[in-house]
């Protein structure tokens, strides 16, 4: 299989870089093909602007949409060569990685902005065509469509506190964001993130498990069980893109937008002493 | 009073630099006082790295550990001039007001990369004494405490979309870690956004009543009943950060971390003909 790491630290020693050198090792030792994305390596640019068009800049000065100038250029052939490069990467993937520590219960901001840039107007949104009840190609079609992503995340903090009733707020809702609207939008099948808890606190033996438990996901990546968002177009959504009321899974907030199961951490790994996967159900405390 | 808006798009002439520049004269000519950060126009560094710690630079290279030096930056007086410039606006400020665009559910990297650097350790967290039952102060307490924050964001999908059951996922999912977690965290008093549906398709006259009715709010910042969030040392948490089990409003998910009641947009303003401000109710399509 291709994999393509999506990796944002600033630090190469950091655990977060560790644990990615590990699965990249791993994974062609095992015979995969791997491309990384090292964004900080790359001093990838993060703030979408003016200058992401070339060829605009040629113009007079008219009004920035950058929507507008995003599809044109994608039409054109005229984007910027970094921007069309991770593109590329991205269509030569059968499964993405998004491996990042979590800052201010997000993405890193040179992460962010890959997105902002990379995903253009005709490449990820603004895709296939409007009609009747059909509301072009998102949420389960799109350009990314057969392929598979997941969210590989260090965080400092406990995983209690990221519980379903944790001070922090659930894990998934942290997620949603991220898994719904930037993986599931263009087409990816999202299976679940790997966690990695209170980092900070990890001696050697528990990095040994994560890095092993990591490794394992991976290659597994495509057989486990998708986290089951409902298709915008597969019958669940009325003709204003609102879910049917008679559907209830016995959820609210995000989670009605899955067909019937909850989201599962197939990683979440705490510190020493807690090494065992776990996976978060809905009314334990993970 | 004293209003800071932290604003992040790339173009002056769009519907979001109008709705801002029309604010920041209203409020102007009411007697108050205001500061904007233009996040494009100051060319604010959006990236957190060893850049940051001028100092640190000349050491010998040893790894970065982000969080580490920037408490020792913080506290010996050595940031970044653009760092220690925005904590200075914050401390000023009565009223923060983040605006900015929807750009895939979440805030665009130059504004999240103001949070990763601007949010130093021992400024927004790492704040106060752990002991007993008390994990320092956050989530209700800390430096901002006392201080309102909103934000403020332009939309081009449809408000249906963001309902409870639309497509996207509920506008109060998308907001969660904005709000909860960059606003509410370091102790700020978070009062319900203004959001801006559609802003593609407003006609000049619904740009109006956009424009008064975010005025009008703005000068009501201070008055509005704020999101309930739960304190995390006001008795509702566990010893362990957890919700204690007792405690149920009768939601599932974050919205579990409010003290009863549910979230309000203040402003939801749709396409010409949808005008009327709309409040999101949990079991309606707003």
């Amino acid at each position: 299989m291709k994999y393509f790491f999506i990796y944002a630290h600033p630090e190469p020693t950091s655990l977060s870089g560790f644990l990615m050198a590990r699965a990249v090792q791993s994974l062609q030792a095992s015979g995969h093909e791997v491309i990384v994305s090292d964004l900080y390596a790359m001093e990838w640019k993060a703030v979408a602007d003016e200058n992401d068009f070339p060829r605009r800049q040629t113009d007079t000065g008219s009004p920035l949409n950058y929507a507008a100038a995003s599809r044109k250029a994608f039409s054109e052939g005229t984007q910027s060569p970094d921007v069309a490069g991770e593109q590329q990467k991205l269509l030569w993937a059968d499964v993405v990685i998004l491996q990042f520590p979590i800052w201010w219960y997000g993405m890193p901001a040179i992460l962010k902005g890959w997105f902002d840039r990379v995903y253009a107007n005709g490449f990820a949104y603004g895709v296939g065509q409007h009609g009747g009840n059909k509301w072009g190609d998102r949420f389960g079609e799109g350009v990314m469509k057969g392929r598979r992503a997941m969210v590989a995340m260090t965080v400092g903090g406990r995983m209690a506190h990221y519980g379903p009733r944790g001070v922090n707020g659930a894990m998934d809702d942290v997620l949603w964001p991220i898994q719904h609207g930037l993986l599931f939008y263009p087409g990816f099948t999202v299976i679940p993130p790997a966690i990695f808890y209170e980092v900070g606190k990890a001696d050697d033996a528990a990095v040994e498990v994560m890095a092993q438990a990591y490794i394992k996901n991976l290659l597994e990546a495509n057989q486990v069980e998708p986290i089951p968002f409902r298709s915008q177009n597969g019958g669940d959504y009325d003709d204003v893109q609102v879910l049917k009321q008679e559907l209830d899974n016995g959820f609210q907030g995000h989670a009605l937008h899955q067909n019937g199961a909850v989201f599962i951490s197939n990683i979440a790994l705490g510190k020493p002493g807690d090494y065992s996967p776990q996976h978060f159900a809905p009314d334990s405390r993970s």
